[in-house]
């Protein structure tokens, strides 16, 4: 017999999704029981006569998820970038945006000349969109400051809007993003900078949870994100890294040597690659706005990350410049539609994959005993509907620490 | 100087995008000038001293563009088709699938045994999700049912539901939307109850505004569509016709041929078609949602389009098997993405060219003297804002017929 076990809420009436181990794991008609910020129990409700519960809750079908968690974004920047994206689609070319210093550094210009407070309530105003629809995880980047001022002021945008919203957000510092303009013609220096300069400040701030870089021919070479990797896992930072984005350089590989949480887009990533992601337990997070939006042709190696039992995540990517994604749900839907991925691939791809990508595992991404509460009740029949409607905001009921938001 | 003019709400505070010939025609710091139903002026706000408001709205910033008109949708159906999205993405093939009675004829079951009350509801529900981002202007078309008892039912649930809801619904009888069980081994019989039976039917019931067919090798041959077509103007109604998706079978030229409002896919036109169209006034309606899912190949002839100068309107084609679609804003995205559309040229096929496509471009589609004040406020800088942002709903502010929704 069960020992009696109380409460102070018990949520029942739906069908859990509990996301154990990746898998769907649906418990018919079940019920989940909170203390506080933590649930304490998942079953079926008719196994739950011995929960004493202070308040209970009747959800009157659909289900229940884990909190979405997205786990790569950009959501902080200043400026925003739909006039060159109209311009390249009128015909444009890339090299006479680039002369009006368009791309990535109208956005530095941009995000450079905002205050704190213009940047936090920009991304608060896109954050919405995604809390909407049953986010309670974000990982945000700096990453477009490229100078010790402007990218401590970004993770400090980041550190104040985590104040400001029933959401957890994860601030990771990338400084490794581009070449800043006053070092085009020596990019050694900046990440001299950042090794000796701004990631010692960072850290003794607590301003990142995590060190990202972007190893790529137009941004870094594999030795200088060696270098960032290093300044960075002495200071005690956990890792990320853009790579094999647009050819392959190794880098999947260099982050799994250095046991990063996740090495990110990765179309180019090859066996090799895979092999080492999952020898050091290298979450592959999938972005695939930036591949639609790109007209990318080379997929991400799915089969590959599945026959290795590499974990993979999905995340919004949102950037101005090749994502400005505000759904998460809509990525869900590319990863299945554009990547090959199941719907069930897909929702661990936001829920406990992207969790573990961010080193959160053992907290959210998952409905069991002993993990945050943090889910999402949706009005729906099945969870494949989630990547099944295309656009549009379903409605959704979100739980975030145990509270409703 | 102006006459003095009495109106009963003049809006202004926001650039107002005309869309005047399908071009965004900006008026900066705009007005408009609304009497009843109706815009009877539009111009700089400057130049508006000489209209006497009984009420007046400033928008504070933002643009303002004409409701949005979605104008080929299937919203109207029994079930959904999640299970067998999710089994498709699971690897089951489509023989698989259709020997469980899967694809179309799965949901003309579901909508054949589906009350009008419960087909009117669940249209509803995804109807919200359009009318929630400014559309103003939505088609609806039967074609599920495929039996004259159930295709009327479709048609009596869109007219029931143009009753409930703050939008201008359209009614197109789609009976040729695929061959019904009953007469797959005599597809010309079912051609026969058509026009002999249901479309009289439906003209005397007044149930529909324009009929509509699927010239396909997998549905009617052109030789079929003609009939319908014979059968159909000689009642008196519009003509669309589903053509050139999968392959080329001169559907949109026959459809020209006819003077029909629109041929819609058209992604195998060639150029005699978009000869035929153009000389025929026909509007283009591309579908890029099932373009999308189904990872399709061949793109529209976007660039004959333009060259014979066929209006492009872009449209959900909202249905449960190919585009599960929520959002006419992301089919803008992928218009452009996809098909090389401008963000221009996408917002003219969601406004003037998608009313164009309905007949209705007198009336409505853009904001100029004389239409229906139809329009959406909305807080952003410039209108390649709404192509631009991927997913989420953009917040918005909805005038239909001339009162606040
Ligand atoms: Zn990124
Ligand atoms: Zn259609």
């Amino acid at each position: 017999m069960n020992q009696q076990l109380s409460c102070d809420h018990l949520w029942f009436g739906a069908d859990i999704v509990t996301m154990q181990n990746g898998r769907y794991g649906i418990i018919e008609q079940g019920a989940i029981a909170v203390s506080g910020q933590q649930i304490i129990w998942v079953g079926p409700y008719a196994d739950s006569a011995h929960i004493q519960a202070r308040q209970r809750t009747d959800l009157g079908g659909g289900i229940v998820t884990p909190g979405l968690v997205d786990c790569h974004t950009h959501l902080v920047f200043g400026g925003d970038r739909s006039d060159e994206f109209e311009q390249r689609l009128n015909g444009v070319s890339y090299s006479e945006i680039a002369a009006q210093v368009g791309g990535i550094l109208a956005t530095v210009r941009a995000t450079r000349s905002a205050s704190q407070a213009e940047l936090v309530d920009a991304a608060r105003q896109r954050l919405q969109h995604l809390l909407a629809e049953g986010v309670t995880t974000v990982e945000i980047k700096s990453g477009y400051g490229l100078e010790v001022a402007s990218e401590l002021r970004m993770l400090q945008a980041i550190r104040q809007l985590a104040q400001q919203v029933p959401a957890q957000i994860q601030a990771t510092c990338l400084a490794a993003h581009a070449v800043p303009p006053e070092y085009r013609h020596d990019p050694e220096a900046w990440v001299d900078v950042i090794c000796d300069q701004l990631l010692p400040q960072v850290a003794a701030e607590g301003l990142a949870d995590a060190v990202d870089a972007f190893c790529e021919h137009l941004a870094f070479s594999p030795d200088q994100v060696r270098r960032v990797f290093i300044a960075a896992k002495a200071l005690g930072f956990a890792l990320k890294l853009h790579a094999e984005q647009l050819s392959s350089l190794g880098g999947s590989a260099l982050a799994a040597e250095f046991d990063a949480l996740s090495a990110d887009h990765v179309e180019y990533a090859t066996e090799s690659d895979v092999a080492a992601m999952a020898q050091h337990g290298t979450v592959a997070v999938l972005l695939p706005g930036a591949f639609y939006l790109l007209r990318e042709k080379q997929r991400p190696p799915v089969e590959l990350f599945r026959r290795y039992q590499v974990p993979m995540a999905l995340a919004s990517d949102a950037n101005p410049g090749t994502s400005p994604a505000l759904s998460l749900r809509l990525m869900m839907n590319m990863g299945c539609t554009l990547f090959g991925m199941t719907p069930e691939e897909a929702l661990a791809g936001v829920t406990l994959h992207a969790a573990r990508a961010l080193g959160l595992a053992q907290r959210i991404g998952s409905l069991e005993s002993g993990k945050m509460a943090d889910f999402v009740h949706w009005p729906l029949a099945r969870p494949a509907e989630l990547v099944y409607w295309l656009g549009g905001q379903l409605p959704c009921r979100v739980i975030f620490r145990g509270e409703e938001r």
